[in-house]
């Protein structure tokens, strides 16, 4: 096994014209292999508008199988360029059941698997728990999983699973090696001034925590850009897409209003030379965990 | 219930002289309390010199039961100021059990129960393997607590508790307002200039990343000073000891050199809004957390 992987996030802004943000993705894919990258993530949702600021059902349409033509179409660019890529799309997996996914597809274009986003959110402007259902928690395609690629052995996770230590923790016991996060987090812009700071803030390092934790690479990829929503002051999306180490040191970050490639070297040397001295897997107290799978514990009737 | 409690961590250096640091203690003590603290919280075996850097029996002889004269001069003390007190010292709990514990005093001086350091470190200079049993994972007073105080319902996890989201996420369902954690963490010497500033980040973040999951303050106190351990260049504990709000910024900080008093204002209306505009506890995926209570989870034989 050799000592790095080379990785790519891609943040871009959205419009409602499905072929622009195809042509920009297909771009950027080809740009970040040039460039040397073997494992390349694109954001959540990467050819939609965050079309959940309103529950609208004609949105329905947008959502496609797993073996329909446009993860079909992103196999063929993965196996032309020879990349992972992790393409986070709108999921149809039957009459009704919907799902925030990501397809894991390997460096030849076989389609390894789904991520389907476990914890869906439901804020103003966030409406997401109208459109997906939640990823499976028992099965064998379903729940937390990690895909062992050419290039790395990684894990998926995405957007509002980022505020869960649970999920980044039994991501990096099943062996990953970096967790993705691809995501769709902004500002409403009444609050920016007052807020944003401390926002995007905690959204780093919560992120930071679970590299720290875990002794794992974490890469988030945000998109970027205003998106109007009815009736609202809309959505400004704050990029910011990053990688920290495994002692949760950013490597590299991206601004908040451009579109950008981030390229990181990310070296098992480093990861395993930080859980030797940082052995916080050696003294986990298993034994005392199952709480932890409760809703609450505090003085309940 | 009223909307504020006002806390202290007491940050200072330890030397041998076990008179001293009780009076350096019981002095800060009485100054919290004069300067408004309801809820004082002392550093890890905030009455010994960091013994651990050492394997030598000799030193169980520091130890005391939760009923002997120590723990009792802490009740009274915080009795006679109308102060919680969060007392962590060397615990004699009987013939070869030894813990790292912390005693929970109310305000009227009541010894409400006890923490015991559930994580045991074993690094070099860092032998706590040698001495401390772990705490227990089940009976009635043991395991992770809440303490329900007259200013506040507070948790307690210690040192290298720290690193694990298992341990705050726990504390937090069971109510706590606060987590707690009196601390001895430092810089081996030699390792300071290259690595000294991320161990220090690495250590602040993954608390704030605690305090940003939970939604809850996290309240750390460290010490302070240069210690010697024969054989070896010693232990520079850097205190810096910090309260971070619900939100994960820090609203207080010390320095890393000087003995120092934080008091910190904390408000149950800002940790309800918090979590009112950060629902995560609402959307935990229950059903998918079991796997957590397992050591390892990828391709076992």
């Amino acid at each position: 096994m050799t000592d790095t992987f080379a990785i790519a996030l891609i943040q871009h802004a959205c419009s409602d014209a499905l072929a622009d943000n195809l042509a920009a993705v297909e771009k950027a894919v080809r740009e970040a292999a040039a460039r040397g990258a073997q494992v390349i993530c694109l954001q959540e949702l990467c050819l939609n508008r965050y079309f959940c600021s309103a529950e609208d059902a004609s949105f329905f349409s947008l959502a496609e199988p797993a073996d329909g033509p446009l993860v079909s179409r992103i196999q063929r660019l993965a196996a032309e360029l020879s990349v992972v890529v992790v393409f986070p799309f709108f999921e149809r997996r039957g009459a009704g059941v919907y799902h925030n996914s990501a397809a894991i597809i390997d460096a030849d274009g076989e389609l390894l698997g789904m991520y389907r986003k476990m914890h869906i959110p439901d804020d103003p402007l966030y409406y997401e728990k109208f459109y997906f259902t939640p990823g499976d928690s028992d099965g064998e395609s379903s729940g937390y999983r990690v895909f062992e690629t050419r290039f790395a052995k990684l894990g998926v996770l995405i957007c509002w699973d980022q505020w869960y230590p649970e999920a980044a923790r039994i991501t990096s016991l099943l062996g990953a090696e970096i967790i993705f996060y691809p995501t769709a987090i902004g500002w409403h812009p009444a609050e920016k001034k007052e807020h944003g700071l401390n926002q995007w803030s905690a959204w780093q390092t919560i992120q930071r925590g679970h590299a720290i934790a875990n002794g794992i690479y974490i890469a988030a990829a945000n998109r970027i850009g205003y998106e109007p929503a009815l009736g609202t002051d809309g959505i400004e999306f704050f990029g910011r897409s990053f990688v920290s180490d495994p002692f949760g040191q950013i490597v590299a970050e991206a601004s908040g209003e451009k579109p950008e490639i981030v390229i990181v070297e990310c070296s098992r040397r480093k990861m395993e030379g930080i859980r030797q001295n940082w052995p916080f897997f050696r003294d986990r107290r298993i034994d005392s965990y199952m709480p932890i799978a409760r809703r609450w514990l505090a003085g309940d009737y």
